[in-house]
């Protein structure tokens, strides 16, 4: 047998060990957006550095402004073997609304969704704990079976489901520490349940909250009401004229740097006959509502978006409180694709909300991110690697995709490193992440620790 | 020295003790719309009968579906006496937010906010439960000064802040016990702190709340964003299209029941020469917002309004989620004048809504509670007599005006038992009810209780 068989013998042997491990990673509530997780999150990094100095990696979590940084390395068998940095996140997402959870998120349970299909249920199984875990358990089968085929380091921030605030500083600071030939990262989806799938493009994302403020104190609605300007109006009336009846943002030149996509990816991709249908009836819905010129998997893939994430003013409890609120404020996000820049769009979004303000209202801005689009080389020779390893594994061939959300690290690593992203990742459409009950099917846990041993051996090949 | 003298003296005498009464109800937190808040209602209501009781009235508490009734009953000196209903409310507004208030909501205090001019501090103080007392502390002074002038018959409810759900049904049930010649009304406020005010026309309210439904579940924005319809901007459009550039409501003959004011009434308004600058300012507004053609005073006494009181969707905590929710919800209240039909107008409402409802979306309607518009005769012999017993006492004519707000009992006893409201209070505009530290001038309580005793005895003579 070859190394990588004994590698993947060990993997098959060792499901069990490996699951009763990501069980125990995933039962830190490691909420990186709520301060009071604090503690959680710092003792997630400690699980992960007690895990990685068991694997022989020179490991250790490194204090941030924000939540510590889990910083290991480990050489290769071959001095010249090529060097890798493994990128992941051990933070998750609120939980809310907890009430919609069957059971509590951090008890991670193993559920038979169908016959044979058992799923990983927990906050953060998908999003990223599990998936990271592959990577972690790729590596702990080499070391099993004679030595790492790359000098690998790892990096795992506790910080990206809240803007990876921490991350610009850190790199800065160590990025000699982090540099590699290729970064990997394990916070992607499958095309489908048999389909790898590796993402070389990725969508840009700028994050704003806007508060807007009338009167000096919450006014009776019977007393104030007319006279007084009323926020919650104000706000929504910003939010409803920033799409115009074609589903178009309204910003000005919002599109100027936005590329049609070219004919070759619209050919490949039109060929995947993405079913529109069910990926809508899935989520209960029936019709797409966004551009109306371009497909769903355009929309998603290749087309900038504006949502509001959140909306919160005046009284939100029981029965009902005649109040006029002092302020309103909403959550809204830009994803933004080709050569739009972050702060051109945030500019042109700020503009637009204070030219709507009536008089008596002021508007406060909140950032809480923005990173531009991103795209990499579609036939590098790391990609054609991957691709094989992938078909390997899968028994077909990977689609070279798009993704809708952002990676804002990569986007970080690719300005300050130089260094380009291998996206690869096992998640499902359906794995509910920053959802309740969100899950990770045990096949993309066990064939995705499978796969990143083929792709570590492949690129060492 | 005549009964009168006699009445007034102990009210004088007794400040201290009517004050430390007061305190005593205020300590309760009889939040009505919030369920946890029951018991606390139910205790309030309790400390009412034992208290009436005291006075020598024949007092119970009544159950209803919801919080209960205090009724209370005594006979007057003469026969022949005309018999009054006192209405009043015991519970309160929710105190959110909380941590806008300068100390415990219910801890009650007294403030000195200018030298010579104490002020009581605490939810409720001046609605409703400041107000009421002012009566009965009139009657417990006519009590120790040879008995009531009239036939007193008291209904305190306990749920005017959640929609006096439970009334229509206890005054079906109970309406030959509670017939009366004449309701007192304690829960409006003067012309300002000199000068008394009696309220002739109320405006009324429908309450409704709007819940916008898309996708089955929360989603990911990045992944759905743009081909899932939002909620949140389903709403926001909603919200922002009930108002035209003009300030005008656009549901369709939503204006055609509303009267314009007779030149008589006008020209009395006009002369009170209100400061619109200064009602503005104190809150710290500027311009007037409301319909471009009308005065403040007119659109707020006279001119129907619709306002959003509060706003939810998506995630609303700390930093960001790149959530698309699958709900959002608002609560609307419109304030009727003239012959406006609340029915007619939430019809109107509704199909408005449903109209605005995009592909795949539903919305639910909860209703809050609905009561048209109210004139009473201006030049009745009850408002001649209380106008001159309010000269009596503050030494300046009362101003007889129309209120902003609603107080649906009032519509409900004059279409059920077709009883007239004498509706006179010593709140002031800058009481903050229904909002943080609210207060009430200890000046109001202690000549309002002087007012009422003077009034009941005018209206025996």
């Amino acid at each position: 047998m070859s190394t990588l068989d004994n590698v993947l013998a060990t993997l098959d042997a060792d499901r069990q060990g490996a699951l009763d491990r990501l069980f125990d990673l995933l039962r830190f509530p490691s909420i990186s957006t709520d301060p009071a997780h604090a503690p959680d999150c710092a003792h997630a990094a400690d699980w992960l550095v007690a895990q990685l100095q068991d694997l022989g990696f020179e490991a250790s979590a490194r204090p941030t402004e924000g939540h510590p940084m889990v910083v290991a390395k480990a050489k290769a068998t071959r001095a010249d073997a090529p060097r890798v940095l493994i990128y992941g996140h051990y933070d998750v997402q609120p939980v809310d609304p907890l009430n919609l959870w069957q059971t509590d998120p951090f008890a991670p349970r193993l559920v038979e969704a169908e016959p044979g299909r058992p799923q990983i249920v927990a906050r953060g199984a998908a999003d990223d704990k599990g998936q990271l875990m592959t990577l972690v358990e790729a590596c702990r089968s080499f070391r099993a079976n004679g030595g790492l085929p790359c000098n690998v380091t790892i990096l795992f921030e506790g910080e990206e489901e809240s803007g990876s605030t921490s991350l610009p500083a850190f790199l800065a600071a160590n990025g000699k520490e982090l540099k590699a030939d290729l970064m990997l990262v394990c916070d992607t989806n499958m095309w489908d349940r048999d389909t790898p799938l590796i993402t070389c493009m990725l969508r840009g994302l700028v994050l704003e909250e806007v508060v807007v403020k009338g009167a000096s104190r919450d006014l009776h609605s019977g007393m104030f009401g007319g006279p007084a300007v009323n926020p919650i109006h104000v706000l929504s009336k910003i939010v409803a004229g920033l799409h115009d009846e074609a589903g178009r943002i309204t910003l000005p030149d919002f599109y100027a740097d936005v590329p049609e996509l070219p004919e070759e990816i619209k050919a490949q991709w039109a060929a995947l006959k993405f079913d529109e249908q069910a990926f809508l009836d899935d989520v209960g819905l029936s019709v797409p509502a966004g551009e109306a010129d371009y497909s769903v998997l355009e929309q998603i893939w290749a087309r900038p978006t504006c949502d509001v994430n959140g909306i919160i003013g005046g009284y939100v409890g029981e029965g009902s409180k005649t109040v006029l609120p002092a302020q309103a404020s909403a959550k809204f996000s830009f994803r933004l694709v080709g050569k739009q820049n972050p702060q051109a769009i945030l500019d042109s979004f700020r503009a637009y909300v204070r030219k709507n303000l009536p008089a008596d209202c002021e508007a406060e801005f909140l950032s809480h991110g923005a990173s531009p689009a991103l795209s990499l080389p579609f036939r590098s020779e790391a990609i054609q690697r991957a691709s094989r390893a992938l078909q390997a594994e899968w028994g077909r061939e990977p689609v070279l995709a798009a993704s809708g959300g952002s990676i804002p690290v990569v986007g970080l690593f690719k300005r300050e490193l130089k260094m380009d992203s291998l996206m690869v990742g096992f998640g499902l459409d359906d794995d509910r992440i920053h959802s309740p009950n969100e899950k990770y099917e045990l096949s993309s846990f066990h064939k995705g620790a499978r796969s990143w041993a083929r792709i570590l051996a492949a690129l060492a090949a």
